[in-house]
């Protein structure tokens, strides 16, 4: 075997483990026993410790010194991915691994204790501590770099927080201009009701189908909150159930999808190996966003979604497909990211991007985050926060140290953006075909161009090829202008 | 830490991989997506690599040499199972254990098509391959002893063939004549009608329920065979359903559960340690065997159970409680070990006994064994075997390997026996309990005598402590002497 071949093999194995990993965490998620959380722990830790051994293994460094790519592409990939995987890892020492996994964890548990309070006091404490640790982790990685940067770099490889911010500052004014307009126009009625759990599931299923979900290898469950598991030939969402509001579970599911297609899709060849996996966190709400907004929210696919949802629940209180629309897309104020339209949903991610920048790069003090998550807040929606759950407490990021992963929300919007306007030049009967429930064109149009490559280019580089120039702001904000001036006749 | 300490923190993580191991299992029998097969095969030869590297740890072998138990029985036991664990694993090289790993996990699948085609023939070059490896592995373990032993003492600890072998020989006379007499008797009606899936699993659960099974540390779902799986907080079972004979569904739920109640109610300070699971599958399965027949099968559960499947299924076939509990206890010719009753049951048993260890010894050649199996049948049941999957390719155990396995059904059966005996002796109240459905002095009983010390004691000892004698086979006999000549009249 040569250093090549002995580096894919054990990486393949490291790999098959990450996903093991990945399993008990679906499994935690969906049906364990409450009372095995304990025991789960000391598995989680015991194959945590499994992981970290093998990503820090000395002879990694040795083989990769060893290898040769031969000038092919994919045996390039694969070594760009594994120094610079094997690099994080050894550069960050084992003990302040160890530490930021306990603390994290621990912190996870008093975050959400805290938010059912509604005490930020009680959380404030163990975020000190995160903060801290997650600052040591980057100063360990970042080089000549910021901090936030190199915390950013594990979401969004080659991503950087001043272009991000450059971008953002670009996107707000009209953003902010198109909120103000829709909000200043009367709001659409929301759709009202009663809906049985069966039958959202069974509308969860038929639009998995619909948007390409393989169910060979992969399945739909009840979860908390929404997600998807797993790479290659497992790939399982989850999604939830609320009797007054089906579009929750139907947008998760669409949502969910999108991430899970992105994963079955890709390659084969790269199952279980670092290519293997959805090349960013951006890319990968690219999407999961194109999927569910641009095609599962259009006016075109509201007419089939209204037929199946009137085939499933009888009479609805919006009485046509056209009133469906404008139920699915209302814009209207509210503290919550999550339950946010597509127009203020990237106002919520840049006060988030503003204030854990000023976090980890020490000019905000985690003492004084909860005012100025306020004041922000009320400068940028113009409410005042009631209570800290519809705060600082909503998100479960910080508490888990997730400082660097918000930005890729709006980025994966922006590539979103990008794809959907190339998508539309090239498939012209794309209305035509959602009207009908048919969303072959265009999942397979994404699959061939964003899904199939994996982690062999770029993120940027992805979405470039697949668009023909390099993402930028400007299609997201039109499109998002154009929806909505309409819809809202502006 | 002491070189104690060291070894224990060692294990402990070895055995969270091992239960991670087990969860993979229970994944795969229930919810796993078919098309993820493939890619679940890696994954678990990965973290099988992993724990066989961790068996075969030298600084094992380290600890060990440098390890006191103080005198402490605790300690003792935890040294005595690494001990013999680690001696195991690294007497067989690890080519040889992969290699097995390998060809029987090919021979599993075989073995399920030879049965569904009927071709034994199909079945026999891997079966040869199989037999060859574990010889090779048993010649590794033996030392002085036969094959057999070396291999039965995977299952058993200090099981011997012969003795096994002698018991055997005690016990048939006793159960042919029994059976023969049964077979002569007019035999009782048998359940009949359509039973929905819903109400059986509805009583599966109540009985899982009442056989003192924690579902906050447990769940049950559906699987093609019925099974437990996991340690300590985290204890899955599965059940079947047909729904022409509630018998299976329910009958396998309150077997599962003896065997899930074991693990569920282990001393927790033993948890994730080696004293933290059942102490062998004769003393597993002698809790399967007391929950589901001694306890579970009597005239005065039946009772219970009567008035609980008429609530559920309303009228039945059987009218009262004696005849259900004579259709709970037919006994009727048949080629299969699984559907068979308490009376052949043992029967079947001792033929695959004896074919094995000629197998093994090497006094059978496996292209001989289907003449063998079927003459024996013959001989020992007085029917010919009219195909292969009624015969020599009813049992999937062969093909992964599990040679040795087969007597530890009775052993445990044995085992239920004495247990049975002197349960009774305790709880002179039991009948009138288990009249009212109330198995908690029993289930009690059995948790505090059998099951909380784990693998604190050998198999014997630990039978022998809870019966207050040295197990054999008398009281198992004489209990199914008394039942079956009562229920038929003899």
């Amino acid at each position: 075997m040569t250093a090549y071949d002995e580096l894919i093999a054990f990486t393949r194995e490291t790999e098959a483990l990450a996903q093991v990993q990945g399993r008990l965490g679906w499994d935690q998620e969906t049906v364990m026993p409450r009372g095995a959380a304990t025991q789960r722990g000391d598995e989680m830790a015991a194959l945590e410790g499994v992981l970290h051994a093998r990503r820090t293994d000395p002879r990694v460094a040795d083989w990769l010194a060893a290898a040769s790519d031969g000038g092919d592409p994919v045996r390039a990939a694969m070594l760009r991915h594994i120094t610079r995987s094997h690099a994080r890892n050894t550069k960050v020492p084992a003990s302040l691994a160890s530490e930021l996994a306990r603390v994290t964890s621990v912190a996870q548990g008093v975050w959400a204790g805290a938010r059912a309070a509604d005490d930020t006091a009680a959380f404030l404490p163990v975020l000190s501590q995160v903060v801290a640790l997650r600052q040591q982790e980057a100063a360990c990685l970042a080089g000549e770099g910021t901090l936030y940067d190199a915390l950013m770099d594990d979401y969004e490889p080659e991503a950087s927080a001043s272009k991000t911010a450059a971008m953002f500052d670009r996107m707000r004014p009209r953003l902010v201009a198109l909120r103000d307009a829709v909000l200043g126009a009367p709001t659409p009625p929301a759709l009202t009701g009663s809906f049985a759990a069966e039958g959202q599931m069974a509308l969860a299923r038929l639009l998995a189908t619909t948007f390409g979900y393989d169910f060979t290898r992969g399945r739909l469950d009840l979860a908390v909150h929404p997600f998807s598991s797993g790479s290659g030939a497992d790939v399982r969402i989850t999604t939830r159930v609320a009797a007054d509001d089906p579009f929750n579970c139907l947008y998760s599911t669409i949502h969910e999808v999108g991430h899970a297609c992105y994963e079955q899709n890709i390659d084969p060849d790269f199952a279980l190996t670092p290519l293997g996996q959805g090349v960013s966190m951006g890319v990968h709400e690219s999407q999961s966003r194109i999927y569910e907004n641009q095609l599962g929210r259009s006016r075109a696919f509201s007419g089939w979604l209204f037929g199946q949802m009137q085939a499933q629940f009888g009479g609805l209180s919006v009485g046509d497909a056209d009133a469906l629309y404008a139920a699915i897309n209302r814009v209207t104020p509210g503290y919550i990211r999550t339950e946010s339209d597509e127009v203020q949903y990237n106002l919520h991610i840049m006060m988030r991007f503003d204030l854990e920048r000023a976090l980890v790069g020490g000019d905000l003090a985690v003492a004084d985050l909860e005012g100025a998550w306020n004041d922000r807040f009320a400068a940028d929606f113009g409410v005042v926060v009631d209570r800290p759950s519809n705060g600082v407490l909503q998100d479960v990021h910080w508490s888990v140290g997730l400082f660097g992963y918000f930005p890729t929300y709006t980025l994966g919007n922006v590539y979103a953006g990008c794809l959907h306007q190339t998508l539309r030049g090239d498939l012209p009967d794309l209305d035509a075909q959602l009207a009908q429930g048919d969303l072959q064109a265009a999942t397979g149009w994404l699959r061939d161009r964003v899904q199939r490559p994996g982690g062999l280019h770029s993120p940027a580089d992805t979405v470039a090829a697949a668009c023909g120039f390099a993402p930028s702001e400007g299609p997201l904000l039109d499109y998002l202008e154009a929806k909505f001036r309409a819809l809202y006749r502006l």
